[in-house]
């Protein structure tokens, strides 16, 4: 699996672009010394909007986890635009970009009042619960070619 | 289980009533926009110090854990007394403070440079793999009488 | 400053006993590899719902650091009653619990679906920008008073 | 800036064509319910090795942020080869891989007894104290150069 070497470029910054959006607010522990949200913290809330999306088209990440299938993620690749701050609601725009027999791409765009912060792809691989790689269902294969 | 009321005076100052010490450096995604440590990175530091010291002992978490053991956190307390920043090396002094049949309670005093910056305790109960409180091992009941 | 002694009984089980309640998700990130919620990131629900209860109250956070105040946190106790896990919808239930000069104290009872999970307290200081300790504002202490 | 599109590729699987080695010890905090490190936390391994890197070439960051200066995270690329689990005492290698007159980038290659977990590339710019890009310091450009 590769992300697409264009991914930052494929993550756009329109987002009526993107099929789904996700509100967070960043918490005072996501803040460093700088004073603004580490970097590393994006990454969680990439991955909290990907469950809010799995539930809202009714495949919560819960009930895929007690069928004995986990999303690993496989690659993760974040451009930072513009810096966020303590208590600011933040938009997490997101879209299935694609997918293979076994993994699936997820593109991302981060905004602050409809200004972007960041754009963002994740590339996640469908895993039974000793690890080993196994075929994505077919609801998400079709809903990568409908999207 | 309750943490002995008077904890945080029993977890003194003196770094030679410990019985082991573990050194860390702070990162700086464990700051926040106060350019202090977050209060709760502070747990990770104790966690990890004492994972050190069951190392130290022969006991090796890790060990446990195969062995289907785990220690769940029952309690914990923290005093802050002056803040941590960015790059401190922060040294973790550590004891068991005592058992009960299913639970042990270890005290912590953490200092850079010998100056005092926390006071902590925390007590566990040992669990089995389905999450169901577990008599002490021996060796942990003798330890703790004997410190 | 020291927690009231008792504060983990203070800390009641009856949510209808505290002022405000906030509402969180677990985030896949907040667990471990005993699959529960890692224990320190309860103070992270906490948090959160502390900067909450000053929203709804017309005290932001923000406006108070804008303003040159900090809350330092001088200690934190958590008793944990019961595990969290992924996706659990977590109310923090908390109040004001006491004040002096400079510190104020909050309880905190955390419940999923009305049962239990862990009970709480945190004390504080407001201090300037230089992390001076400084009075409390009249209207914190009058309305701890009057909770 | 712009990782280079063949980023993953340049980040090689040979350590000996990395200039630096850090290693780092997984806490049992950074693991999560699959039972292996949480992949956002690969990020602070990343910067803790940062850190020490510029240790040990004699330009500690504690002194750039004193100076005034910070490296902001532009972006950042991560490539999950095989999970890190607790405890594992894992190698960060890292090289400077290029600079441009206000930004740089590092490569890196995570490893445990050798084999490798993922590879990854994070991007950074000088910014001074109001987050205003600056001019990269001639050593840095020198070094990545001589590199």
């Amino acid at each position: 699996v590769r992300l697409d070497d264009h991914g930052s470029q494929r993550s756009g910054l329109d987002p009526t672009t993107y099929a789904f959006t996700h509100r967070v607010r960043v918490r005072f522990a996501e803040t460093d010394a700088m004073g603004i949200v580490h970097h590393a913290n994006y990454l969680l809330y990439l991955e909290e909007a990907r469950v809010e999306y799995l539930r809202s088209i009714g495949r919560p990440y819960t009930e895929m986890r007690s069928d004995g299938t986990d999303h690993a993620v496989l690659e993760c690749f974040v451009q930072y635009r513009a810096p966020l701050h303590f208590d600011d609601q933040v938009d997490i725009h997101l879209r299935l970009a694609g997918t293979t027999r076994a993994t699936f791409q997820i593109d991302y765009l981060v905004t602050v009042d409809g200004s972007p912060r960041a754009t963002a792809s994740t590339a996640h691989g469908a895993i039974n619960a000793k690890g080993r790689p196994v075929r994505l269902p077919t609801w998400l294969v079709e809903l990568a070619q409908a999207g």
